[in-house]
């Protein structure tokens, strides 16, 4: 087992990474909250569904805590919007749970940012504590307490920054977790190689498809979560450092929104990535060839890679809207070596033009 | 003019109270801001149809800020809830409004727990400054960074904690509000004095009526908002201290929602406080007679006293789903003498007796 701790101004968390039993699961949320005066237990309707370890959870929690109940949340993205939010902190407060109660989410990353909103928003506020079932959600969206929800205009618009009490990630999960859902997750662990862990990265080229065989997959799990806590505990606000997280994301976003969704986020920050090391290298930013060698790793992992299939006028318009963008420049995020990411205020038309060339024959 | 400065942990800011011109309320908006990328200034509907205040101040604010654009929002109470907040960020959003932009929101308390909750969750937060035009939200919605909506189960269930950069409260929006709501603002004056500050409600009860005057009324207002800085100073999240706001407010808030909220919240507090100091006189804790001389001060500031007319079986019912509920205990606001405030847990059972009690010959 593995624990990280995420070092924060108000209050630290750990995070719990290892193949537990449901009792270890039930321990270390217990540790972490105190003696609440109930537990509500968000879950993601289709691990509800598919995963045997949530009613043992469920029981095993039972037996340590008071009122602990289950709320069943719509499966995947179709949780992350506010009327979902609102039927849940209405289930909350039908149900009698109070300021003194701890919400716990279970599920992938919609499931975590609905929880960790919900959390933040009932109420104005209670405890909650994660368990990320996906591989994506345990590198990325179950650390860092970015919450939120989207909206028509874009994803993740509406939200909070507020930390969880603990994150217990069991890697059990991924017994029952699609394949597909695996892969997409991998692109976030590419991600934290490239922006800050070369050894990382390193060990991801070596191993190509055998990234995916258990006891290596929990060691790079393990090197991404700390990747993410690192930066998470530096800047947690994101007033400026962290920003590197979005490595990927710009061309990611608008790619995977022009999708209708129909990509998955790792899918589409797959795509993302490649675009932003072309950007890179037409800035002369990114060493020469890293493209290459990013864009053939990405592929051995089963990740899609051909950015020029998805680049349609939709995207480049999306672009524009992204939230990350001052003014008349997108905050972008470029990657010179392996380890290594910058931030950079490019110009939007600049912008375009580059990642409309870097699909160019 | 009057500036009380509201000292909390991660940033302190200023209330200011006058008549104002337009071009000093834009100032202190200025002052207080820095350099916004945008100004989304959100308006109840009502206030920009009737005060000619409104047109004047966004010219002003026009004048020196970029990006000035106004929202109007539902007026009242219908703009306190989640598809009204969601209607407000996608504007935000395709108006192109960033992380660098500041909301201003200019109206009575809903439309400030909208602006405010608004800010705390588009992006994750944006600087938000607050304009109250009605006396409620003067002394009460506008300080202390408690903003929120409602949902079916009942009034600010979801919210933050979330501060403004500035209040400027410009007493010239009294001109254009409605009698009865000015009057029933006056509820939360009088329940200040109770609470926090003996020579407020003597003023008060020597006055009388004449407490409306606007030199008088002024006064009354610097110390409501005083009191209140103290009280939120002190304790910004509500963990302890700070619940004696909520003095009537448990009563209350269930009567007006009994009501359908055609009771303004100032009323239902109003009925509250009589409420629950013949609760105090029913344990022995408030002064025997305190009851009786709030009713009278009450009728002669014109608001409502008859609980026993408001007192239904489903007010009993709502009390028990009161957010400050903890397990079986309703934590409930006590006044032993004027300028004096306990917090005491009650069980539910006695208190729907002791209230029942309080309305019977």
């Amino acid at each position: 087992m593995t624990t990280l701790r995420v070092p924060l101004a108000e209050r630290s968390y750990d995070v719990h990474i290892a193949n537990f039993s449901v009792d270890e699961v039930a321990d270390r949320i217990v540790a972490s909250i105190g003696k609440p005066s109930g537990v509500a237990v968000l879950v993601d309707e289709r691990v509800a569904q598919v995963s045997p370890r949530v009613p043992a959870l469920m029981s095993a929690l039972s037996g340590r805590l008071p009122k602990v109940q289950r709320h069943l949340l719509p499966r995947g993205e179709s949780c992350k919007n506010l009327e979902s939010v609102e039927r849940t902190c209405q289930w909350l407060a039908e149900s009698g749970y109070d300021r003194g109660s701890v919400v716990v989410g279970i599920g992938g990353g919609a499931a975590t940012d609905h929880a960790g909103f919900v959390a933040a928003v009932y109420l104005r506020g209670v405890a909650f504590a994660l368990c990320p079932t996906t591989l994506l959600a345990t590198v990325d969206a179950s650390v860092g307490g970015k919450t939120g929800v989207d909206i028509a205009a874009g994803k993740n618009l509406v939200g909070a920054f507020y930390q969880p009490r603990v994150v217990v990630a069991d890697l059990s999960f991924f017994e029952t977790l699609p394949k597909r859902e695996l892969v997409a997750g991998m692109a976030e662990v590419v991600k934290a190689g490239l922006i800050a862990d070369q050894a990382l990265f390193a060990k991801l080229e070596a191993e190509g498809a055998a990234a995916y065989v258990p006891d290596s997959l929990a060691a790079a799990i393990t090197a991404a979560v700390a990747v993410k806590v690192a930066v998470v505990g530096e800047d947690e606000r994101e007033s400026g450092r962290r920003a590197i997280l979005n490595f990927g994301h710009t061309v990611g976003h608008a790619i995977e929104a022009a999708s209708g969704y129909e990509l998955l986020h790792g899918e589409a920050v797959s795509l993302g990535m490649v675009a932003a090391l072309a950007v890179g290298e037409a800035r002369g930013v990114t060493r020469p060839g890293l493209g290459e060698r990013v864009r053939a790793l990405l592929a051995r992992l089963s990740l899609p890679v051909d950015v020029k299939a998805r680049l349609s006028a939709e995207v480049l318009v999306r672009i524009e809207v992204d939230k990350k963008r001052r003014t008349d420049a997108v905050r972008f995020v470029l990657v010179p070596r392996p380890g290594e990411a910058i931030l950079c205020d490019i110009p939007l038309q600049e912008l375009k033009e580059q990642v409309l060339a870097s699909v160019l024959p």
